[in-house]
């Protein structure tokens, strides 16, 4: 089955006729339904299907038992009203791989495994990379008992409805020591390739990211009587604050966005007694990242102080700089430099991925689709079927490197 | 009974030990509480007691059907978590200067009434002065019918509940036509007096005010992946808005808030789509409202623009103007300026009152006490008793100028 068939059967399911975009939330019947396409297609090639106790989804070729293996693939769930490409390119692309390298008669001396992770997006939970988190033990079985989707169901209740053992849950390195190789493609987040005229590109890092909560206290009072210059209007240094931001950002070619607010009590003739708003920022390097970070929080301050308004600042979340494992990232930069005519730029990237979950456990690496638009997480997002041909061919050259003679 | 036992007595209805604040929001047990209060009063004073076919609660000195009558008062219930003085001030001040005229051995011409208007705040149903408007024609029987309360409960409900016939809703010409003068006294929601160094003042009008929502539509994407240069930030033209509303506002010695607003998809790792913020403006003219909106208006249009944002700018209410009777005010000015050593300045107000409602029906006229803070419609709200004592003797004068020999 070639790429375009494997993408054409994929692109009704869970599709919103109203929005345009995907809901593929984890442990839904859109879910469902995709991995009932992933099984197929690993039923389809002989491929030894499995799923393991944390409800990923594996399909091999060659037995994983022998160690060594070389794994590739992504994830099929989606954000809310997500775009088709976002985890299932990496899924179709693996499969159409496999099917370029027997084409091409590759005979293969290390064990393949074709893999999609389970609740990579978090749409449904709150928390990204469920699959992968449980598998390497970043997320612990008790925190997983406590995931709730805003319906009160739990994750252990959605896995049993789903049809899926949540009794096996728990991490899994007898799985992770067999696997010598993680190569995950996706399609890019940004312009980078688009800017730089490249169809494909390798990971270098994820950025070290983080978010901050800014409480602006004031004081509530009436819109309609209350002088100016009486105001402690909490509004103000948020807005100040929002634009400093960008230019932080700006100045350290880092991101900085304020898009999730909270206003009591939020009326339309009262000043508000508070404005809560969420930082989310991310940089290149953690010097890069901190001087972003203080400078926002420096600004605010200085903000706060001049209107009567008090501040403050709480780190909610944090993760450090993931850097991929270099000699694997070397080697895709010679598969790919010389087999083929493409250039490979390696770049680095803001967002979250299983392979940066996995990646302190087992050699990992990333390669990136050209995205030219670079819209992402939303049914915009998009990439030319040229590009995503060339992702295949890009993923087969890395595969017959790796795992071929 | 003085006016200190009175205020002592309202004290500590309705007030919530956590905040500090008060929630007597209409029809409500904290606001029967004061009803009842408001009917023992009267009765204590030998006065004819009554509700209206709209609940409001009237005592009369002297028969309302010889005409002619001069109506003081004001109201009893509060916002949410509101102060003691916004409402009640005008209402034990009217008792209170009864009393000082009883005491002053004055002889009634006309007959005194004094009123405690129902549902003021608008707290419970979202529409203030729903009393006064209904007793005016202002609402009409079919819209207090779709009154709801945020448990689904109509106003009809409501009222019923709290042991009223809501079937008797309707305007009420007959008992306005019987009016010469209504003088409604309340705590000044700013800080002009405090700023002039008086103890009370006049209204001349309430400022004219509206609503209007902007919503700016931008594009959701990544926070992570996303290039700056890349985004369609709609909360970014919103904050260069915030700043530019209170820069024309302090230009044009206006008033203007963002004190509302709704971001979508309002997730900490995404770039809204949509920002939208309410922004509510009083000035003391119609040309200086104009001159505000339209240059905050313009401001969002270059702001939104230059981030590749749409804007839509919605007017959702507009309250012109309301000039108080000239004739009635230049008589309290007479008053209070000859017969006391009151110096009395003539002031604006940026808030909507019973008496402004009534104002295009019967000569209405305001008296404002002072506010050392100007804080209103909060806990922290607040008047010196020698300033309310201030205020029940301008309205004892201004009773016995009007209706006494």
């Amino acid at each position: 089955m070639s790429f375009h068939s494997m993408w054409a059967e994929l692109l009704p399911v869970g599709r919103s006729s109203a929005s345009g975009g995907y809901r593929r939330a984890a442990w839904t019947g859109a879910d469902a339904d995709c991995r009932t396409w992933f099984q197929e297609q690993a039923e389809a090639r002989g491929l030894t299907y499995e799923t393991d106790r944390n409800g990923n989804q594996w399909a091999w070729l060659g037995d994983p038992a022998a160690g060594n293996a070389v794994v590739t693939g992504s994830h099929l769930d989606s954000v809310p009203d997500g775009g088709a490409f976002d985890g299932p390119l990496g899924v179709v692309s693996a499969f159409a791989a496999l099917d370029e390298l027997r084409g091409r008669g590759a005979r293969f001396t290390r064990p393949l495994g074709i893999v999609n992770f389970g609740d990579e997006e978090g749409a449904r939970f709150g928390l990204a990379c469920v699959g992968s988190r449980l598998t390497s033990g970043a997320l612990t079985v008790e925190q997983a008992h406590r995931l709730t989707d805003g319906d009160g169901i739990t994750l252990p209740q959605a896995m049993e409805a789903a049809g899926y053992d949540p009794g096996t849950l728990g991490p899994d390195p007898e799985r992770l020591a067999r696997i010598g190789a993680f190569v995950e493609l996706h399609v890019e987040q940004g312009r980078a390739l688009d800017l730089s005229g490249d169809r494909i590109g390798i990971a270098s890092a994820i950025w070290p990211h983080g978010r901050w909560r800014f409480d602006f206290r004031g004081e509530a009072n009436h819109a309609g009587t209350t002088r100016l210059a009486d105001r402690h209007d909490p509004m103000l240094p948020y807005a100040e604050t929002v634009l400093a931001a960008r230019r932080e950002a700006q100045l350290a070619g880092a991101v900085a966005t304020f898009g999730k607010i909270g206003v009591e009590p939020n009326g339309v003739n009262a000043v508000p007694s508070l404005v809560r708003g969420w930082l989310d920022s991310r940089a290149a390097d953690q010097a890069s990242l901190d001087t972003v970070v203080t400078g926002i929080e420096k600004a605010a301050r200085e903000y706060a102080a001049a209107r009567g308004v008090d501040l403050d600042v709480v780190r909610e979340s944090f993760t450090p700089v993931v850097e991929f494992d270099h000699a694997l990232r070397d080697e895709l930069g010679r598969i790919l430099g010389t087999g083929t005519d493409l250039k490979v730029p390696v770049l680095g990237t803001g967002a979250g991925h299983d392979a940066g979950i996995l990646s302190d456990r087992i050699p990992t690496a990333m390669l990136f689709v050209r995205n030219p638009t670079g819209v992402s997480h939303s049914p915009a997002e998009y990439a030319a079927e040229d590009d995503c041909v060339a992702g295949v061919n890009a993923l087969a050259d890395v595969l017959e490197g790796l795992a071929c003679t």
